[in-house]
């Protein structure tokens, strides 16, 4: 179906925006053998220029027909963008791997972590999903461990970043610091609450039973993933004055019981985690630590105190990067293989 | 044993530190009825002076002498110090109400909740003790509902402000916050990790099966608070750029399934508790707002959607006040009552 070539015609969807921008970095570290390169946005962004291996290149409109020759594009533009463009990008022939809600839980669309379920994006009919960042996050380091003892329940506490909110959000958090260190009153534009020196519960709409949006998306994105859906999970989405990686404090309910070293050793050797755990150091996960690292950290590797198939762990992982820019990379990467 | 009178001779040691200083505002508050107030603390703070209705009271060196005609001493000076001159206070005739952790454990010393077990103080032996910050703001709000529908076991990750590490950690927190800003590299004098902009689990010593023990205290003090040995309880405790408010992610297992209209009814009459659970307007418990309170927030109350028994609630309390400061001066309160 997905034409194989030596180079692709790439397109980047939102590429002003903090994910767009990550996307560009990362086609460029990983050398995706990218022919032309297209960088799209809303006409605000126009006259914006990207440096790509050397090259200037400039912001162009996001446009119904700005697809014709495009092989893959990119999209984080937001979910009604993409709800718009990416019907127009697969009728000219690009696969689209979206970075937005639009299409995650369309049963006609792939949802993949490539360390997780990369057959999945086999069966995509031109749209292939990107799952939501606190997701990635916290699958990464749980899938490892579930293959070998099944995951029956999870509880997850989130500590997200400004980035989860775009670039503007990053430098509200800044500004709001700079104001508050300064005596002076704290702007809010972006976030419906002061983010500097607090935290809120994620700012995304409150649905069924008292869920948020974010929370709801990583129960059902789970189970997708997982395609599994008996796993329960009970998330709390919190959001921190960190600038772009998001940790999460997480509990698995086991089928068996684990053994703390060998649940160690097979997360030693999975792909897209690092283990950080020195007891004696007090040195686990952190966000700055975690942040511009293509691996999921986690550490606090425990049992649970009061029953024998818990275990507790806590991870941090760069949002903008494993848990946006980088999964839809690796996509990529797998599509043209 | 305790002998009422009209006014109480009132020590405050470990005047100068976050706690004690905020232990001077809560007495000035609540009109304690304070006859002479001693400030006591190590020489180096000799010299210095605080305010106390009007009056400007020099601060004393801690010596074993401290303590004659003392009637009620506030501790918070470190658990060293308390086990040292504890003591002699009591030998001296005093009572102490000690906010450090060295005799929360002590089965001849009451450890107390006064919205929980005020009960208990009457047990004293000449000291009391303070549960620790973390415990307080978890049970707090946890305790009507356990009264009206069995607590079994608590799932609990800590967003932990820097207040609970003393006045120089809040400093460490905005100066490291000011160089971050300004491209400096952020200086670690009191946590052994970066605090500004980021965060990491607890700095407290790691034992037996790789809790800290802060997350230790929170299920040890629990058990001896609720006179409950069967409670369980898994805590996942973490520092966070905040500067004195800590907040909970909580998940109750009830013995039977929550009404959470109910839940909020109890919650809303129960002392020493605001609920704040807007989610028309997402507008939930925030340290920011719990600073300065007496009342510990909670909200986000809802349903585990995947057990018909759990219930999640979110909440943010003053770690200096009630988990610290005020929880003492209100033991001291019912003590003279």
């Amino acid at each position: 179906m997905f034409k194989k070539k030596s180079k692709y015609n790439v397109a980047v969807m939102g590429a002003t925006g903090a994910v767009g921008e990550e996307m560009l970095k990362i086609l460029e570290e990983r050398r995706f053998p990218v022919d032309r390169l297209v960088l799209l946005a809303s006409a605000r962004s126009l006259g914006k220029k990207y440096s790509f291996h050397g090259k200037q290149i400039a912001v162009e409109e996001l446009k119904e027909n700005s697809f014709n020759g495009i092989d893959i594009v990119l999209a984080s533009a937001g979910g009604s963008i993409s709800k718009k463009f990416a019907p127009f990008a697969v009728k000219a022939g690009a696969i689209v791997i979206d970075n937005t809600s639009a299409y995650r839980m369309d049963p006609n669309v792939p949802l993949v972590i490539p360390e997780i379920n990369p057959e999945d994006i086999q069966k995509h009919k031109g749209i292939i999903a990107n799952p939501n960042c606190s997701t990635i996050i916290m699958l990464v380091p749980v899938y490892p461990i579930h293959k070998t003892n099944r995951v029956k329940r999870i509880f997850v506490s989130t500590y997200q970043s400004a980035s989860g909110a775009g670039a503007r959000a990053m430098r509200e958090l800044e500004e709001q610091s700079r104001d508050v260190l300064a005596g002076r009153p704290a702007k809010k534009e972006i976030f419906p609450h002061q983010i500097a020196f607090n935290l809120f519960s994620h700012n995304s709409a409150i649905k069924d039973e008292g869920y948020n949006e974010e929370e709801l998306k990583m129960v059902k994105e789970t189970q997708k993933i997982f395609h599994d859906t008996k796993i329960k999970i009970t998330p709390t989405t919190v959001r921190v004055p960190v600038f772009r990686a998001h940790s999460e404090s997480i509990y698995l309910e086991l089928e068996k019981t684990p053994d703390i070293a060998r649940i160690r050793k097979i997360l030693s050797k999975a792909p897209g985690v690092k283990v950080v755990d020195d007891r004696e150091k007090n040195y686990f996960p952190m966000p700055l630590e975690a942040s511009g690292q293509d691996d999921v950290l986690v550490g606090r590797l425990r049992k649970d105190l009061s029953s024998s198939k818990g275990l507790c762990l806590f991870v941090s992982g760069d949002q903008l990067r494993k848990g946006a820019a980088l999964n839809a990379v690796q996509i990529a990467e797998i599509l043209i293989q």
